[in-house]
């Protein structure tokens, strides 16, 4: 199902960079939740190229189009379909990489696996893909908060390269995260990554970094016991994102250097509920959810594609150089935050209706 | 899919630690390969517990049936079900936590997730659970190995605690890997992680830490470009392992803070073939594989089960102590290296099966 | 996914009719359904070969052992394994059977697809796989009738080759059925239909008929609107039945021959419910239940295998003859009466879950 | 997975018959494929509305637009997206039923499934979603005909109400089908046919029938042994049309009534092949295709929208009576050949790709 992600919240995604258009088809939305395009421009328009100057000056105003699905506001329980056209397309700016594969990027891997691609923009590999993620996260998000009022997920910028933020986990706001364009909720720290970026991309160079993400308001119970452990679909909706390189949930890495006494959550009574004095599990127990706060992180590499001249080949096996001349992200980070929140919605979106078939016991 | 993995080589395992026993029926296994209980039972001895004396001193022989899809020696195309008994049951010891919730286990998610649970053992969520991938991970090894014969997947411990080997991944083997009982192919590191552990244990306390894996010999065009990137899946596939935090591939974490320009794997003519100079793709670009290793490394947390008594709460929301009787690891990564080579494996042959389906251009 | 069955009450089936044995995995069982070995028993046992003179005389006990999911009575929502070890197995039976091609029967196309075949007693295409639909059956029912007490579901006998019996598909009852052993609710038909195969059988010959099946006590809402319509998913589940070749719903052929203003359904206010007058729809409308009787026929071919010399070949390509020798059955009819009802309750049950995950509306 | 067909070749429909538009995501399709917007013009001209006198008079050109995966003429192997606007919209006929359920039409059953529907021209449950399965149909043709070049499928109406046509399966083209209006190969039956259905809809009324579907040039091998049988994947894809009452295969119901011995299909030697002689089995024995013409009829039911007037009730509980006024087809069957053809076509294309995974022993 390579283009189709989750099981009873079914999310298809088509489109190539540079073709008719961009796309998401959403089968399996409960009916009766209020949506517009209005809802889905809001975070579609958090992602679109051309929104700062750190991102690529590429234009594209990104207006979606809901097709199917919902009636008079309201989501009919048939299949809702989402199209966004593509616009300022400039296939001219293409034409080297027709020929040289770009390092790192997936030019050779898709010639590979099926001997014919898109070159225009990357095709299928472009970030453009991610509209349709976005666009389905807007509605996932929805559903979640119809099921919790104190649902809410906060994604956020907390390391550019060399540059580490300072950020309270357990308070930050979206708004918060929304003050500054590279959004990191640390002014000050977000303040040199806005200068680090600039000067990367003057140089014709990229940077990577690390996006947290804290989901709260999630009830005890999501997630399955073995394979689809909600920390692993999370991390495999995160690596699912284009440049992601490392996935940690709860103390992560860390917890590597930790003794057990130390890493373990105690269990205790607060306010009438069974909650954990510590949160090193990261709100996920045993592939469930256990209603503390959800938080992973997620490892960005430095963009491929850059201005500097880089050693290739071509697809005639001949050695070549190349140096990328189109409209690029010299840091993917800021755009990414919308769709780090939009992947952990759809999941959690997910496994909220799974629970549903079987939450026998409720009734 | 809660206990079923993969889309074409589908695994689905089933079994709960102290219940009549434990299995995996593997659907979709391509017909004639050779394959008999001795090839199972090789993996399934890494695995299992009482090998060595870091490890937990439950006796199980965990000696492995085949109930079908096997005949005169090779698969039929048809389901291979494959059952262990379980053998050295002791469910006296698991009277407290029948109340009890462990901290950090799975005891409480379970109980909000299904409101009912069998408290003997751990249930679904011991890592009893992994027999069936060991199992499966067994089979889809030899189909690898039939469709490129310089196939092998490689996993070790690569740190315990604060203690880091020196490993060379490019050349590590598995009987380097089998030469001690940690699994750590650095004999140094390896005596000082198995000191620790017996230290760690006779303080009735648990350590984590890294487990690195590489495979070779996957040709490139395996994986898929969206949301089931071969990355993805790994990522999935090794957070789905009891006790895992974290997963990064190649550069991972680390290429946070490179940029681009030095991040970039520059394509270059190798022996006539299109190979990358450096591998900080870690094999995979824009989610399908390249042909270069494959490598990846899986954080484990600390075993969640200790003898050192804890704070905790019982089912009718009592705050009360709690310290772990059973027979348990004080450190999971011996065990868990040949699970996580199975589940590396599985993804493997999952894709390298759906890679024929489409590959049109090949006949 | 070829031996898996549903989308959230997932049955998948293995086993050979001359291995280790048969059995199923049930994953997505809702947790605290009541559940032993005994209800799953009672409907083995009106499967079961030998349990009359007008079936098979092979003796299989069929006795079931859960192996998982269970827990003191209950089930735990985790996957419940259950196995059927083969006993009366006479391999020799089938020697002759490992060359030739038995006409009808499904050696030459596991030939064609596998190039292998465990040629002993049909392997995988043995009427033996049903034990595993039958034991899951058995589940899902339960968890129909915990939905409604009002479910029921009765199939039963309503033809064998030219005898046609008459039943009231409204009233007629499970007790009924079962009166006789070839489970035909007409006791005159039923005893015509006893020396019809009997006779049959003495002539080294065999004989079909049709099945019709009625399921009441389904709520209005079940089924999905496009490819997953409820008719189209019992279709599916009654023609991957052994030997069924036609399946109509309602109406079926003939409303071929009826005019739409007599075949309409109107509908009219009947107890203070919307109700239909008439129900040639049998109770789906647009792929979703709408309250009225489910009903539904099947049609069985007489068995492939017979004891009257046949012109064949065998897998050296040369032409040749054969007569069965094995035990088997005339009319493969009174013993597939539970296999209908069980594949009819993994489907209502499947569609019941589905219902609540997407059912908003109603908390 | 409601709205998604298919396995490995998946295709998902959305939209209604009143919004926006209606279409098709086409994922796993293999790549270079040559497809272009003729080819799925040419297809979907055979099923739109207004062909001819015989059909229903809404005005629609159902002109194509290939969204992605297309590039150069030739697939991708990423999804294809296809959208057909909705142009000749008459939102005024429907303001009756916006109150009324329709008898035997969805309205009430949406109703009671999701609490909300889009009642403009029947929303989903219109004949136009199946646009988007006749599109994909038309890709799917042309990769079963790249696999085997004597591959072709026939579908023809073979009887409308109670005439009876005269079709020789074995030598029937598609030429022959498309000569007249009603798409049936017998051209004295196709007269009277014509005649009968202008007659029917000028009295206001309507009237079913049945499609018969040959295809020739299918390799032996492709099918699953137990769910995912040819004819149960058939069968789920015949009932999944709308108005689909039955469906039958080879022999079907007629095998109910003949013996063993007659209806067994002996093997033989023709051009150095096995073969059958006769083909009573339609092609398909224990789930598996053998090589032989698949053959197979599906039942039609009378349109449920009629001129006439007909009892119902109101979404407030109200007795009322209700007479269409939309523009309808008296007859589905002339518009149903394609779809037929197409979902015939999807199933084959899906198992042939199925079957290329694991077909180890060729290469």
């Amino acid at each position: 199902m390579s283009n189709t992600f989750g099981q009873l919240f079914r999310v298809t995604t088509f489109g190539e960079s540079h073709g008719g258009g961009i796309g998401v088809v959403i089968d399996g939305c409960p009916p009766k939740i209020d949506i517009s395009e209005v809802d889905i421009q809001r975070e579609l328009d958090r992602r679109r190229p051309g929104q700062s100057k750190i991102t690529t000056q590429r234009k594209e105003e990104d207006r979606c189009e809901i097709l199917s699905g919902v009636f008079e506001g309201k989501t009919l329980g048939t299949p809702i379909a989402i199209v966004v056209r593509n616009k300022d397309v400039r296939s001219e700016d293409y034409s080297e990489i027709a020929r040289k594969f770009r390092p790192s990027h997936a030019d050779f891997t898709y010639e590979a696996k099926y001997g014919i691609r898109n070159w225009q923009g990357g095709g299928r590999a472009s970030a453009r893909e991610t509209i349709g993620r976005v666009a389905a996260g807007a509605i996932a998000k929805k559903i979640l908060l119809m099921f919790d009022p104190d649902f809410e997920i906060v994604a956020y910028v907390t390391q550019v390269h060399d540059i580490v933020a300072k950020i309270d986990r357990a308070t930050v706001k979206m708004k918060d995260v929304e003050k500054n364009t590279v959004r990191c909720p640390d002014p000050s720290a977000a303040k040199q990554m806005v200068s680090l970026i600039q000067r990367v991309r003057d140089e014709g160079d990229s940077v990577g970094g690390v996006i947290g993400c804290v989901a709260r308001g999630i009830a005890p119970g999501l997630g399955e016991p073995v394979f689809d452990k909600l920390e692993a679909d999370l991390a495999k909706a995160m690596l699912s994102i284009p440049a992601t390189k490392g996935f940690e949930i709860g103390s992560g890495f860390a917890a590597t250097r930790m003794r057990g006494s130390k890493h373990n959550d105690p269990f205790e009574m607060r306010a009438g509920k069974i909650r954990t004095r510590t949160n090193n599990s990261g709100g996920v127990q045993g592939g469930i959810s256990n209603g503390e706060d959800i938080y992973f992180r997620v490892a960005f590499k430095p963009p491929a594609t850059i201005a500097l001249q880089q050693k290739t080949v071509t697809n005639s096996k001949q050695e070549s150089e190349l140096a990328a001349r189109g409209r690029h992200d010299p840091c993917v980070l800021p755009r990414a935050v919308p769709i780090v929140e939009a992947m952990a919605a759809l999941v959690l979106c997910d496994h909220a209706l799974r629970q549903r078939a079987i939450a026998i016991a409720e009734r």
